[in-house]
């Protein structure tokens, strides 16, 4: 399946995610990293799933068209807790106040991709719900202080130990958690490509 | 939180995954390995979660009795689809029929837990409902031929390049299917102790 893509398509990752990054190298795609940032902004009344995939899309217009055979990705990932989004947080205390929120809750992280070839553009979005035991103070305050997750949206990674022990049960892709939903992304870039 | 484990604690990890060990190596638990091997075998009328529940004790029971302040753990994971187990597949061809059924399929992924320490044990389980998306036959072959998955109970890895591509949903606690459900096993070892 991956060996396929690579044989017909130049894709291209607008994500300087290294999480994305590396979820593309270990299922084997071929692919290079180009990157046009963007303001990240959206209209007032969109849900959380339109605004990832409303960036997502933002993302790929950044690009020139692309020529044939070639592919590009982006995607943004989004926290949702109760109908509000939690967004990178610009500090310690933001860090704190997030993860008190999400603490013995459930919330919801949600990737939109956008798929941008010479013929059109293709966007779609996945969800997962993410259960968070009660986690106490001092665990918040020590993965804060060593991790510094502020390039994180909800500010923590389920892959790190904090998410390891605090994430209690999901119900989803858990890569989608980590910012790409590998699995469905595959599989779409196989239905669109029609290889 | 791993720190009073840590500092109250010594802990013994009866299990030669290397997963599992790099699972508490991640959060930052401090133990020593010891393996005890036994011939994992069980009473047939056992259902999928008593069976992994049963090993994990026949594991356990292979220590000798365990001084005050060590507690031992103990681990079996089972891989049930429609009531059956599905083992280390024995060969190429068993990995491909194991794969086979599990594609376009969901599965339970159930792995039993045995904590042993001077007192007593606590036996405990947890279940993750995996989704497969159907899969070529081509993509199994290249799988089961690159990366022998003798050693994993249903033939696959879910954090290797296969799972990623394979696995669509998963419903309960990703670590479980890696074969240790780390949140739950350190929320137990925290109640138990009472620490």
């Amino acid at each position: 399946m991956i060996d396929r893509i690579n044989n017909n398509l130049q894709i291209v990752l607008g994500s300087a995610s290294p999480r994305r990054k590396h979820l593309l190298e270990e299922i084997g795609l071929q692919f290079i990293s180009e990157i046009h940032p963007i303001e990240e902004s959206y209209p007032e009344h969109l849900t959380p799933y339109e605004i990832s995939e409303h960036i997502a899309q933002q993302k790929a217009s950044a690009f020139q068209q692309p020529e044939n055979n070639k592919l590009i990705i982006t995607a943004d990932t989004v926290v949702a807790f109760r109908n509000s989004i939690l967004g990178k947080p610009a500090d310690a205390k933001e860090a704190f106040e997030m993860l008190r929120l999400l603490s013995n809750n459930t919330h919801e992280v949600i990737t939109g991709i956008c798929l941008r070839n010479a013929t059109g553009t293709h966007t779609f979005h996945a969800i997962t719900k993410v259960t968070f035991d009660r986690i106490d103070n001092e665990t918040i305050y020590q993965y804060i202080n060593k991790s510094k997750p502020f390039d994180k949206a909800g500010a923590y990674g389920i892959q790190e130990w904090f998410g390891m022990i605090a994430v209690k049960h999901i119900e989803g892709s858990y890569f989608n958690v980590m910012g790409l939903p590998v699995q469905q992304l595959i599989q779409k870039i196989t239905q669109i490509i029609n290889i």
